[in-house]
């Protein structure tokens, strides 16, 4: 149930009704739009009825949350999140640019890519720690110290830093050194990760899987907003479709589709999501023109040598002249980078 | 097999080349690309060796075309095919704007909206007259008085015009009112219709299957020019994939991949790609961030009384501003309106 | 809308009823069903209320016909429809076995496989004479010669014939040499071949479009029937999935859904549903347990040299396990072979 | 690489073999398969060469393992693979049913449904305490508490216990109240939970992911024996297609594709993979016709008051009739219940 107080009900009216609400077993969230609270009350309606609360003091009026998200959605949260990180604002009018290698692989490669982005441009470094590999024979990432070198080269350069957590156990580990907590597309649905991230405060980066819906992912950002942490951008990076000749199909129709029923930032992963160098750049302008709040990209100095997705990583110079680009067609939809 | 002739090889010489090829049984076609001569040599080659071919006059070196589709591939014929049709060169610098409604409907509805889009920027008017319906029981279209109205309305404004044919009998009717014969998705694999339209000599519009991959879409195309049409543009009008939210999935990865693979032109139709009129115009402007050819685009002036698709058309005055947004965004990538 | 007629309702009444709904421009389809005739009336019923019609004489109730297939459903015509070719009778207790090799080839071979299956207990021969394949460079079948071949083999052995028609233009040739007409897969929502099957009293075998609902499926048989051919077999035979393993995924679980939404009988075609020769078996004994009424399974004595579908034919000897094994696995569903 | 030693090779020879092998940094399994050992080395060969190794003492031949999934493939280990749990040999000649309500919700309830599904055949009993739910807001399990009336449930009626593990944490409690490890489809790339479970000697049922291809899912097997645990069981429970008219695409193409690469048993959920009652007998049968080892099927006394899935659990009758229509597919591939 969404309930709208009146414009102007006194603080001590408001933190009246979001009493009576939790103590009929409701979990309660507040948001603030033109100058009136908007109380999201979830949970079993059992004992209480919405026209029965629609006659509380200082309530103008309550309606049912009709889509199954609610922290979520658009109708409880009419205004943009933005979700700010060290220099970044993630989802204000300027575009967030997140770039670094796949993996980190060793204190000169973080430190050389992590000097070209930040020049470029780029506000938050990415890099993998701990890698999900499908075969378990492949290189799963550097760990901890792969950590401290990402940190070290992001904070050398100004940078924030998104890696992933794989795992509930290891999220106090990445919080140690991580300003963003990325959880990848397999693990979308993991809930008790889900739950553990929900109970930091640190902004997470939530990938849709790959053969998630909309409504699916929007959920499991749900799962995170229902413990507390209301701080989830939104991750577009490929869905698996019936098309083998790009790794994934990179999903761009769910950039406005997210925009319009969620205020969640959406940020786009072209690297993952088409796989081909040649083919990142399109359609990484496509994500902005199409109206994408942000991008996260796999840059390497020398992919031929990556220990993970070269093929897919660009060139520090095609990542400048990309940001170029991208800064052009910001413009046309009424953005910066 | 893909013969190259040397620079400055006489016609005479050519054209024997030509001549031996046809007689060892192989279909023969011929483009030009910097200068020198380009053949491609189709068929079973049991009779024939490319070594041998190799020795001939005039033959500089001869290769395997290694994919299936020949005559659509760039290995064959390196230079983007720029296909003229009205006012419009399809292929070429400018961005190519198709426009109009679903289904005509009528004298004046047609004419409302031919002059708005040719004022907007189009030079191609779309328009059904034969419409593929999943229901027999549903509004099949006015037959070949809708293809007459059509045809005043496109010429009233000085534009081209594209049609739908369903059917292998159909063609010659179609190739009587329309400027471009479209093939839709469902019959992308109906290789008499493709046979027959590659029979004429009128530009073709081939629209991607619903579950087409790219490869078996660019073998369609290779249906109509095995048959001497070379006019072949491709339009990517949306996937179906497991999400349900759009109506289908436009898969806009394909413009970066088909440029690359072929030289025929890329138009993209985010109407039925994505099917909710205001997730049009952002998808409009990704295809062409994306490097797209051109935009076929639904607008109706009176989209709440349209006969079809009424949910996905836009109104005049937002294909105006998306024209304007085109304009800006096709500079970032080179290319203009 | 559905009009039920009163037992024993005597046929000028009934005859009365059929006209004014014919005259209010409905199409009439009628079926008998323990003893009382339903009527079907399809189309705008802007003119005539339901409410009014069940007050007709004779009119016991009207309903609404709640989805779109309105005579391809079990509301309209209860009972399961029996479809008799030759010596087979589709849709009855007994499991037809439709077999042959993919594409004639010849006399001997087509005379080979013909005398293999009949044996076994096939009572249709399959066999295409003009293939559908998606490279315009690649055997085409052998056309009208093929279909002779194909009609005096089945002759020979007391079959029924059943071959691809991939065109409208095509259909008249096609209904002089087999028993029954197939729309292959890329042919399901071309609708003027489905018009044109629908205007001949030749039984269709309507395949699966790869990538079509099952919705869409009963639709385009309703294309058939709307146009006064009833007799109608469906035809799974695999869909487009991610899985890249088997060339197509058979959707087993699409029989007993259609067995439940329409009456017409389905027939499985694992041979094209997997396209792996020690897969077909097992899919073939699964479609049975999952209650289909009859299979169509390629079969060629000689596969390695094939010109089609070699890699997915049964040779004849695993063709008679296969029936053995059929025979008691329909016993438990309740049917014979 | 597989090393395959000399028959009648001695052990001292045999474990000079291992030990050489692990100090090349390799990790070694070992199997015996028809009087000889067969020896899987895995990681860098860097610092050792298959040509080498082959002329080590004891050692026939070696080959390199093609397939990237290696203790999970047929190649290492040529014989089926039986885990024998409670009554049951999973894998073995008897087919194994598994059978019980979605959630645990009470005593009374998981004491009839017991008794029940023990009466009719089953040997495992199934049961969720944690429930993984796209919503954060429905019904989570009842933990602990549900874990251990299932157990009593079980033991009363001598039935095995299988039940989901939600995260690499909750494992250990698992692990005391369940004979098997359930990871559920949108756990299967949770590679830390998979880790973990690869450490304990209980059995896994592994669940196919909804959009994981066959590669994929052993590759997930794999990932669990290579921690040393090799009792894992592959459950096809639905691939998420196109198609909305079932919850899922039971995928029964993949029972056969599967038994051919793999020596894992394989046991098939019908009632996940279509969602709908009158469907799970159909697809349950035609996955025993397909080859299946075994069944995990969905049973409610009163579905209607089902906390989860009651739309497709089998009414206890229901069920036992479907046992026995089993019983005679079992018979016609050589199987028995």
């Amino acid at each position: 149930m969404l309930v709208l107080l009146k414009p102007g009900t006194p603080e001590a009216t408001a933190n009246d009704v979001m009493t009576r609400l939790r103590m009929a077993g409701l979990a309660v969230h507040r948001t603030d739009h033109e100058g009136r609270a908007r109380i999201a009350a979830i949970g079993d309606l059992g004992g209480i009825s919405a026209d029965e609360v629609a006659h509380w003091p200082g309530v103008e009026s309550t309606e049912k949350l009709a889509r199954p998200f609610k922290l979520a959605s658009r109708a409880f949260h009419p205004h943009d999140t933005i979700i700010s990180v060290g220099r970044a604002n993630v989802g204000a009018k300027a575009i967030t640019i997140m770039a670094g290698p796949c993996s980190v692989e060793g204190e000169a490669q973080a430190f050389t890519i992590a000097a070209a982005v930040a020049k470029a441009g780029a506000t938050v470094m990415r890099g993998g720690a701990y890698k999900p590999r499908t075969s378990p024979y492949a290189f799963q990432g550097l760990g901890e110290e792969g950590l401290k070198i990402l940190r070290r080269a992001a904070d050398a350069n100004g940078l924030a830093v998104v890696s992933e957590v794989m795992d509930s156990q290891q999220v106090p580990l990445l919080a140690r050194y991580a300003d963003i907590l990325q959880i990848g597309a397999r693990n979308m649905q993991n809930y008790a990760l889900l739950r553990e991230v929900g109970q930091t405060q640190k902004p997470v980066l939530l990938k849709r899987g790959l053969s998630s819906t909309i409504e699916e992912w929007l959920l499991s950002a749900e799962h995170v907003m229902a413990q507390g942490n209301q701080r989830v951008m939104l991750c577009e990076r490929g869905i698996r479709t019936f098309e083998t000749y790009t790794r994934n199909t990179l999903d761009l129709n769910a950039v406005p589709v997210v925009k319009e029923l969620s205020h969640l930032p959406v940020i786009v992963d072209p690297s993952h999501g088409v796989g081909i160098r040649n083919k990142v750049a399109p359609m990484a302008r496509a994500a902005i023109a199409a109206g994408a709040d942000g991008l996260i990209i796999e840059v390497h100095h020398d992919p031929d040598r990556a220990l993970s997705d070269g093929a897919q990583s660009l060139y520090p110079e095609q990542f400048d002249e990309l940001v170029a680009q991208i800064r052009t067609i910001a413009e046309v939809v009424g953005r910066t980078v």
